[in-house]
């Protein structure tokens, strides 16, 4: 049978997703869990392969499991073997052709700012740090011309291996939460550090240092040096998978600081 | 000159505030730190002796110094030699008698329950866990009680070295954030434990295992004995001090989740 499990983890304490030999990361940690919680090889994919110190709360993967156990133990019995750094939220059996990677319809991304003149060590590792007064009315009107489907290339890492750097972005929600600023982005699918350098761009308008008008050229000039520098990891969390409406999946499950409103 | 500090730091990474030999704690950390930027040996005192693994992002500080710095530079500078664990929010020049044990009027402690059925990777060592569903508005009832003077025996450590066991709390606030439950107590000073002590308590009747009847009880009993177990250090964050309002210092910093409303 075809599992789903939904997962969370803190991303500083990995270098990313994807297995490689000798450097701690999600999949390999994941995989000796379910080793030891069935007996067999398990090999997953996921929803998004998140990059070095990238979050996630709502990470999807899938397998094919060689054992019948009841889904509450799915979340049980494999937390119990996992460390502190990443916990199962949810599992669910899902159709054999189901795939959390290909039969995800859209992605949500939140990136968190501190904006504070001083370091925080409390949230160390868990947000993106600007220093400098940052607007976030101004990121929002910039943001505005994100919406619908574009070329993103000005907004694409140079090594993405997309085909294409088409994508359609559903959703460009920022709010002000005291020192911190929430970013979310909803898109059918993401290219390479989009979301980092859509932010470290945005960041350059929020403070002042380039108008409203230079991001839309930024947006329009599908030009990867014409934008800022990719902003920190720490800051980016994989939040949300959306399937379609029928599999009856969960689609999101909130970071550490809740979207205000 | 004398100078007080408003320090921020990570209490997961230390064994409380208190200089110990061979353990990393923040007061050898801060007065390290202290020595880099003055080539001096300081001694400091603090407005509350924090425990392992509680927080602060309102410690309160206070040193005689032998060297001349202008205000701007004891944050920028001593931060330079601290490690991403602490930081230094503030600084302030105070009259020669200032002590920020002795000065402070009223400490604000905040307490963050996480409730959620499966445990967080993302704020792990950043709050207090209750799995099980807890209903804030049965702690708040029960912690009307604590306003006032009372005779806090029955949440008070076996070890504490207070002379008396009788505070006086002005304020206790409870809200929900989302899955987050945050505590905040205002009281002209607290016992060892007393905070964690209350939590524990209050966690019994949001979670149904005790009623509001049974927590007053337990204040009235003057015995510790009848209380709930202490809760986690993990979330407890000195959050504020306040001293005589002509001294014009801050008074409060925010801990990770901003209490709403």
């Amino acid at each position: 049978m075809r599992v789903a499990l939904g997962l969370s983890y803190d991303g500083s304490a990995f270098c990313g997703w994807q297995t490689q030999p000798q450097v701690p990361n999600v999949q390999d940690t994941l995989e000796s869990a379910l080793k030891r919680f069935t007996t067999f090889d398990i090999s997953t994919i996921c929803a998004g392969r998140t990059d070095t110190g990238v979050h996630a709360t709502h990470q999807v993967v899938d397998f094919e499991s060689p054992v019948d156990r009841p889904i509450a133990s799915w979340v049980r019995g494999v937390n119990t073997f996992l460390p502190p750094q990443v916990s199962v939220r949810w599992a669910r059996f899902v159709p054999e052709d189901f795939s959390s990677r290909f039969s995800a319809r859209e992605r949500t991304y939140e990136y968190w700012l501190l904006n504070d003149p001083v370091r925080d060590p409390l949230t160390e590792n868990r947000v993106g740090w600007v220093f400098r007064p940052c607007d976030e009315s101004l990121m929002r009107e910039a943001a505005r011309c994100l919406i619908g489907e574009h070329d993103f290339t000005s907004f694409r890492a140079s090594e993405c291996q997309a085909k294409s750097p088409i994508r359609t972005i559903h959703e460009v929600t920022i709010r002000r939460c005291g020192r911190f600023i929430g970013i979310r982005l909803r898109a059918n699918a993401f290219l390479h550090h989009m979301v980092r350098n859509i932010v470290g761009s945005l960041v350059y308008v929020g403070t002042g240092r380039e108008t409203v008008r230079w991001f839309e050229e930024v947006l329009e000039a599908k030009n990867r040096t014409v934008a800022a520098p990719t902003f920190a990891a720490a800051g980016l969390y994989l939040a949300g998978v959306q399937y379609p409406e029928e599999l009856q999946l969960p689609n999101y499950s909130p970071t550490p600081w809740n979207f205000p409103g």
